[in-house]
């Protein structure tokens, strides 16, 4: 048998899971305190809906369940098979399909607006690599039924307050808004038809630079004149959210990204980092307004990103719902965070309280042990032969001390052994 | 697109959501007192693990996850397609199988013995029906290289104080031995080689009372001897502890259980209600010792339940590992609770903040919600138009009460409108 997890999976030792545990309740308890209603959803959804889901690539990740019994023989028995045939429904690739199936479901039972939590874990079939998992977990806050920008402001204020709780220090949040792209390009004099491809290189400025961004828009047969007045708006200082609003159809949109600043500033007194960045362009088609990212300092890629999709939910209705969310990279801050934090800064120290061989005090270092968990977490143990070479693996396995019962009251603790 | 979930799945409301969280709380940190350590597994295990597991029937209930891309295809075009050829992986039926696997691949990092926790969702093809979910929630405790009956007394000590403060009442917990049923089985004269159909049927005697098991018996072709033998040991007061001791075979494993009721009891001070059963089977093969299930009153089936199985975790490390677990049916409790239970027994008071709808007072009403978080979750919404009709929404979607900005520090509540 196979004692490794199945590729792509991680098996979390007791003092990763605990850690874990500890930044989602943080992540959760910021997002009730905030008003959001925490929903679940199963992690199967049927092939019908995540097929017609808006995923873009990652439709193509999609973990499929086969079909059982009589419903696989007989898709088994037709003259070609194909993947489709042999599965009626999947793992899901993220937490929007499911949020967009549970409105339509619920609604009658929901707020309006609807302001949701979903924190739970979502499948992906990427190619194995470092970092990045084929079982990992979400943390969404969205506000659905709410086209006016007090949504992002109350979005952008939680999730920074989440962020600031976990312990994640020096992130800031760029904020952008596809109208004010789309306006960018049209100024500079780009075809339309070319906006998605122009923005995907667009989006590497941070790592190519302008020049880079100039080069390579030139190879890859953007109009020379375009390129130019493209990439002047941003020599120099860079293009300012006023600056911004001085183009053609950009003015109402910069004016709002403007007061969402605002506001967020005045709330937080200028606590939480903000900035306007025009080439912030964020991955996903479904994205139709306002779009956010934070950045923490010394990582590389995003810690969380959103924006506002007003197009999506209301597949399930035909409707037009609009909607925004933000998300934090759970695996992404568990990372940062697992090298940073002691276990000591957030629980309970765990001890050992051994009871002797024969069993005879096992009555009354139980009732000990209940005394003792006013203040620690405490596991009864039989009292191990070898007591000292005991105590180092306790040690590594993430106890912080240990008592002898019927020697006194407090444990000893590892940190003072030596 | 279908907005109902996947068939025998399940949407949570926020209220529902709301009471699982409160109760996985309540008994993960009940777990984490008592010493245990948690760790998570992925909800995917590879074919060839789950195929050789001791799962009985629940290996005919695996959701299986389709094979992609060349592994697919290569499958496909080979002559006779089979299920097994179709998938390299699946989804976990319950948490002993990836115990099992997860303990053989972290044990140098693991104490010994091992005390952990797995709380989390599993999968089983069953035939929905009623209060029968294909997506569920275990709650699992074991303990892994303890052959001694502390440890049996440790899981049922933790697990009692588990269920009493998730607010179950009348609960009480049933004990027997496997080799104490075997005792029963041989004294009575029956054939070994037919031991696990009588025990089927004996685990009906709650059900169908005692006649019903002499009449079962006998019809299924018994020897009507040894079902006389059988059934005369528990006519009238049924058969103690002490009964079953003399029995040959049974005396050390019934002194044995009644060491575990006199420690639970002592350390208790008799608050737990504990009893000798011995028509207690409990259904999985793999159990090779002490059983236990726990009853609630007014609920027909177990809520809890679990044993030693010292045959199944060493599989993968070809040793034999003592190993004892106890099991928490999370759903059947949520069940019992969740038709008793109100949110403002546990959870602060949800309240919702208006704001006027030009947005002047966005940022201190923002403020003023810092404040009241201290004891309220709190909502920022803008005033609706019409706002008694919307008062009867947020209280029917779980909201407490409400504080329009400007009029005052503390919210109206709801209870207190009419």
């Amino acid at each position: 048998m196979k004692s490794t997890p199945v590729k792509g999976t991680r098996d979390y030792l007791p003092q990763e899971a605990e850690l874990r545990d500890h930044l989602q309740n943080v992540i959760l308890e910021t997002y009730l305190e905030a008003g959001y209603q925490r929903i679940t959803t199963p992690a199967l959804e049927s092939s019908e809906n995540l097929d017609k889901s808006d995923g873009g690539e990652n439709l193509n990740l999609i973990f499929r369940v086969l079909k059982r019994g009589r419903k696989l023989e007989s898709a088994l028995s037709s003259d070609s098979v194909s993947e489709k045939d042999l599965s009626d429904m999947g793992l899901r690739y993220d937490l929007t399909l499911p949020l967009s199936r549970y409105y339509s479901n619920n609604r009658q039972n929901l707020t309006d607006p609807f302001k949701v939590i979903q924190m739970d874990r979502v499948y992906r079939a990427e190619r194995p690599q470092k970092g990045r998992l084929r079982e990992f977990m979400q943390c969404d806050i969205d506000i659905i039924g709410n086209s006016e920008k007090d949504a992002e402001t109350d979005l952008i204020l939680t999730t920074a307050k989440a962020l600031t709780r976990t312990g994640l220090k020096n992130f800031k949040i760029k904020l952008n808004d596809r109208r004010i792209l789309r306006a960018i390009f049209n100024y500079a004099g780009f075809d339309e038809d070319k906006f998605d491809h122009l923005a995907i290189i667009f989006d590497k400025l941070d790592k190519i630079g302008l020049d880079g961004v100039h080069d390579e828009l030139l190879s890859e047969g953007f109009n020379k004149d375009a390129v130019e007045k493209f990439t002047d708006l941003f020599r120099g200082e860079g293009l300012s959210l006023k600056e911004a609003a001085s183009l053609e159809g950009a003015a109402e949109y910069a004016e709002r990204l403007q007061n969402i600043i605002d506001t967020v500033n005045e709330v937080t007194k200028e606590r939480v980092k903000l900035e306007f960045s025009p080439s912030l362009v964020r991955g996903q088609g479904y994205y139709t307004g306002t779009i956010f990212e934070v950045e923490a300092e010394g990582y590389s890629g995003a810690v969380a990103g959103g924006g506002r999709y007003d197009n999506l939910i209301g597949k399930f209705l035909n409707e037009n719902i609009p909607a925004v969310g933000f998300s934090i990279g759970f695996e992404r801050i568990f990372g940062i965070l697992s090298e940073k934090m002691t276990r000591s800064e957030y629980r309970k120290k765990r001890i050992a309280l051994f009871f002797s061989t024969d069993e005879s005090d096992l009555v009354p270092a139980h009732i000990q042990a209940e005394e003792l968990r006013k203040n620690y977490f405490v596991s009864v143990i039989r009292r191990p032969k070898k007591l000292g070479k005991y105590l180092g693996k306790l040690e590594n396995a993430g106890f912080d001390g240990y008592l002898v019962y019927g020697e006194g009251t407090e444990p000893k603790l590892f940190e003072n052994r030596g």
